[in-house]
C-alpha cells in the first residue's frame, strides 16, 4: 500500500488525504475547482487538534495523470455517482482497492458491478467538516473513521488501512459488518437530514416538537425494521441513544439541510431512495420512509429545475 | 326563515350571502376590513354566470348590531373558530340554526358543544372564488353547495334552506350523511392541499412525478379506511374518480397552499389534524396522514413564528 489516490476532494476527501500526506503517505488528489489554488499555495486544515499546511500537494486534474495506485479514496458526492465510471479505471492495478468514504447505501453496490466486489470496501466518516475556501478546511471536530470490506470478514488489508489512518493520527477502526454500520448511521439520517428539508427544521427543533420529535422516532423504527428484514440487527434501545445524542447538536443542520438551503444537490438516493427500495424490495411497509423520499425527491427535483 | 346573518365575509360568505340577498332574503353581513368599502359602494360580484351589484348591504362590525337571526350563515376561515364564542350568542333566538360552510372536520362539533347540537347543519361548498378587492368577489366558475343536518336526517328546515339558496340561483342540494361528505371531500383535500405544501407542489406537478401521484393516492386510500373505520363507507373506486377529476385542474394551486404560499393561516387542524385524531382514535394506522400533519404543522408553524 504505497500509492493513495483521493477522487472527489471536498471537505472529507482533502482532510484524510491530507493527514495521510502529512504522516509521510504518497497521495495524489484529483481536484477540480481547487486544482490551482492548492497547487500554488497547497491545503490547508484549520483544526482544534492543531493546524497544518501541507504545502506541497500532489493535484492532478485527471485520473490518467494519477495512474494505477493501490488504494483509492473516494470521498465524490453520490449524486455524482455516474462520474466514476470514467474516474476509476486509470488508477487500477490488478490489487488496487477502493475505499468509498460516501454517505448511505448503495455506494459499494455501484463499485462492485463495475469493477469487482473483490476490490470493494467502505468507510464511515463520523467527522465535522467544511471547506471554507479554495484549499482551506475547516475541521469542527471529531474524526472517527469505521472501515470494513464489504459483505466480507475483515482480512489482512483492511487491517493495514486502518493501521494507515491509524497512524495518520486518524481514530480509525476496523469493523465486521460494513452495511449494519451504513442502517445504523441511516437511523440517524434518516429523520434529521429528513426533516432537516422536508421540515426546515434543525435538530433542536425537530426534537422540540412533539409532532416532529415523534415522527423522527417513528423514522427511526422503520430503518430499524428494515435493517433487521435484511438482516442487519440493530436493537430498539438504538433509537433512545440516538435521541439522547442529539440533544446536544443544538440547532445543528445537516449535511443535506444546508445542501438543500444553499440550493446544492441533495444525496437523495443514497440517503433515502436506496434504503426505500431495498426494504420494499425485502417486503417491508415504510410508509413514512416513503413519504419523506417521496417529498425529498419532488422538493430537491423543483429546486434543481428552478 | 326570515332574517340570515352571515359570519366571516371572506370570498365565500361574501358570495353565497349576496346571492340571496338579491334573491331578496334579508341578509346581514358581520364585515371587518371590507366594512366601509361595502357600506359606501356595496358588494359587487363578477362572474361568468352574470356580474351582479348589490347596491345597499346591511353590514356590520358587531353581531351585536345584528342580533337575533333565524339562519347563521358560517364562513370564518377554521383557523379563527374560537372567536365565534363570542360572535355567535347575539345571534342566537331559540330555533336559530347554524350552517358552517367551513373546510374540513371539526366545525359541527365545535358550534354543537357551544350552541347545541340541535341547531347545527353544515354545507360543503364546491366553488371557485377569489376575493380581489375590499367588497369585490371574482367567481370563477362551480357553486354547488351540499347541505345536512349534523348527525340527523334531513328535516323540513333542511329542505328549506336548501330551497332558499335554489331560489338564489345556487345549485344547492340536500345531503343525508353530512360527515360522510366531508370525508368524502377530504379524500381530495388531504393529498392535495397537503402536497401542495409538504412538496410545494400544483395538482398537475403530482399528478405528473412517480412518487407523489403514488402518495397522493396513497393517501387517499388512508382516509378512506379511516373514513370507513368511523362508519363512512366510501368505495375504493373513489380514488381513481378523484385523479380523474384532477387531470383537467392542471397547475391549479389549492387554498392551502396559496394560503401558505402567501403565509396566510393554513387550515391545518381541520383537514389534517382532526382527520388524525379520529382516526387515531378509532384505532386505524394512518403513518402518511401522520407525516403530512406533522410537517405541515410544522412549516406553518415557522412560518407563522417568523
Amino acid at each position: 500500500m504505497k500509492k493513495f489516490a483521493v477522487v472527489g476532494a471536498g471537505a472529507v476527501g482533502c482532510y484524510y488525504g491530507a493527514k495521510l500526506a502529512q504522516s509521510g503517505r504518497d497521495v495524489h488528489f484529483l481536484m477540480r475547482s481547487d486544482l490551482d489554488a492548492v497547487r500554488r499555495k497547497g491545503l490547508r486544515i484549520r483544526s482544534k487538534d492543531g493546524d497544518f499546511h501541507l504545502r506541497r500537494v500532489n493535484a492532478y486534474g485527471s485520473t490518467n495523470e494519477i495512474g494505477a495506485s493501490d488504494v483509492v479514496l473516494i470521498a465524490l458526492k453520490t449524486t455524482g455517482n455516474s462520474a466514476l465510471e470514467k474516474l476509476i479505471p486509470p488508477l487500477l492495478h490488478e490489487q488496487t482497492i477502493l475505499v468509498t468514504l460516501q454517505n448511505g447505501l448503495g455506494n459499494e453496490e455501484f463499485l462492485a458491478e463495475r469493477f469487482g466486489a473483490q476490490r470493494v470496501l467502505g468507510g464511515l466518516c463520523f467527522v465535522c467538516l467544511n471547506r471554507i475556501a479554495h484549499g482551506v478546511i475547516e475541521h469542527y471536530g471529531h474524526g472517527t473513521l469505521s472501515i470494513g470490506e464489504f459483505n466480507r470478514p475483515p482480512r489482512a488489508r483492511t487491517r493495514e488501512i486502518v493501521d494507515a489512518f491509524c497512524e495518520a493520527g486518524i481514530d480509525a477502526k476496523l469493523v465486521r459488518n460494513l452495511i449494519t454500520e451504513r442502517w445504523r448511521k441511516l437511523v440517524w439520517n434518516i429523520p434529521f437530514n429528513g426533516l432537516g428539508i422536508a421540515a426546515r427544521a434543525n435538530v433542536a427543533e425537530v426534537l422540540a416538537d412533539e409532532r416532529l420529535h415523534k415522527l423522527a422516532r417513528d423514522l427511526m423504527r422503520e430503518t430499524i425494521d428494515a435493517a433487521g428484514a435484511l438482516g442487519h440487527r440493530i436493537p430498539l434501545s438504538f433509537i433512545e441513544k440516538q435521541i439522547e445524542r442529539s440533544w446536544p447538536m443544538g440547532p445543528y443542520r445537516s449535511s443535506s439541510q444546508i445542501d438543500f438551503d444553499e440550493d446544492r444537490a441533495v444525496e437523495v438516493e443514497s440517503i433515502w431512495g436506496e434504503p426505500y427500495r431495498q426494504a420494499a424490495r425485502a417486503g417491508m411497509s415504510v410508509p413514512r420512509m416513503e413519504t419523506i423520499y417521496a417529498l425529498i425527491k419532488g422538493l430537491t427535483a423543483k429546486q434543481q429545475s428552478g
